[in-house]
């Protein structure tokens, strides 16, 4: 009974029921996973999946990767809801781009980036990096054959998201401070950001630039080179 | 097969499974819903389903019209994966705020919304604020009872969203293009902006504010008051 207006209050139990699909879904991706990561290994391809929320700048970064990577071309798998104007901005910067619109579908999962993958021309190309849809939460569990997972966090979304999505940050291998030429006007309290993300994601190399106008980048330049050797 | 390397491609059809339980889901939900607004209705609230990306500043907006609505306090029920960061700022502020930890839930559901405001007092109030967990997708299908829902997008997170997130933008009756004090910084495109909201979005108040400063927020507060009427 409702303490407020002694209407009946509803039993709600759907926990058990949603965990067993989402354990379903789950073993399924994971064998696609298998059969990515194998077929990306066989490309000789370092695969990347970028997580962030909307507007973080994943796209904008990766247009400063495809103009600055040392072993140009580098290909990009992108996600979005709807609109294909993320690969087209970033064919226009020189990557090899293939659109994937996953329509109401809130994240990737290993089977959409298998069929993107079978539209990509990898000749010639090292570093395949993989545009997840914007989302801090949906992602996170869809292992889509990647080696490396990174998570761009920009520097007007405020110091507690680490916090706040911790599911995310626990399962990167780096996290990029974004729009770092923006730290001033936001009152971006540095330490504070780095202290929440230090407790979270411990493992995650940190890497503060600017996608805009390409400071701090040779740093992460460095890092995936490293990473793909 | 595979045209690269002459691999088996796997096949994969999730979607009518998906689409299967997803009404199943959505079916309880929104008899949860029904309860939930005949609620809200019996107690003389008028009910705001907030909804935005995270980092786009729905907890400062919130903090605003704590301060500024005419009746205080607002009721506020705020939902997080983690933390109760939230609620404690809207407390702060003066608000009657309940936190809901979704754990790694990517949306608010009606049950939940209806768990969280047994615990709320609601004596005096007369509007009720429900933020959503940050997402722009997930969140879109689930009606928790409230009787307006309200997007905001701020103006560092690019022009296209409305476009790439068209579910959500169709689904409110209000959008806030937040964080307006850093347009010039971040080079907002206003007018690409509201044309893009335009054509997802044609029935949808526009409201240009910035939660920090104030500025614009009396426009919203009495477009809130005229719904709540």
């Amino acid at each position: 009974m409702c303490g407020q207006c002694g209407c009946e209050k509803h039993q709600n139990k759907p926990t058990l029921q949603r965990l067993e699909l989402h354990q379903g879904l789950l073993s399924r991706n994971d064998s696609q996973a298998c059969h990515n990561r194998a077929h990306f290994q066989a490309h000789g391809l370092m695969t990347l999946n970028l997580l962030s929320a909307p507007g973080s700048g994943k796209t904008a970064l990766l247009e400063q990767l495809a103009r600055h990577w040392p072993r140009q071309p580098i290909g990009v798998i992108v996600g979005d809801l709807a609109t294909d104007n993320d690969a087209r901005r970033l064919q226009a910067a020189g990557a090899r781009a293939v659109q994937i619109r996953t329509g109401d579908l809130c994240h990737l999962d290993a089977a959409l980036v298998d069929e993107a993958f079978h539209k990509l021309d990898c000749s010639g190309v090292d570093l395949l990096m993989i545009e997840n849809v914007g989302n801090l939460v949906c992602p996170t569990a869809f292992d889509l054959g990647e080696q490396r997972r990174m998570a761009v966090l920009s520097v007007t979304e405020g110091e507690d998201k680490p916090l706040k999505y911790p599911a995310l940050f626990k399962s990167v291998d780096a996290v990029v401070i974004n729009k770092m030429d923006l730290a001033e006007a936001v009152n971006f309290q540095r330490e504070v950001a780095i202290t929440n993300l230090r407790a979270i994601a411990p493992q995650a190399e940190l890497f503060e630039l600017s996608a805009r106008t390409g400071q701090g980048l040779e740093l992460l330049i460095a890092w995936l080179d490293g990473q793909a050797a």
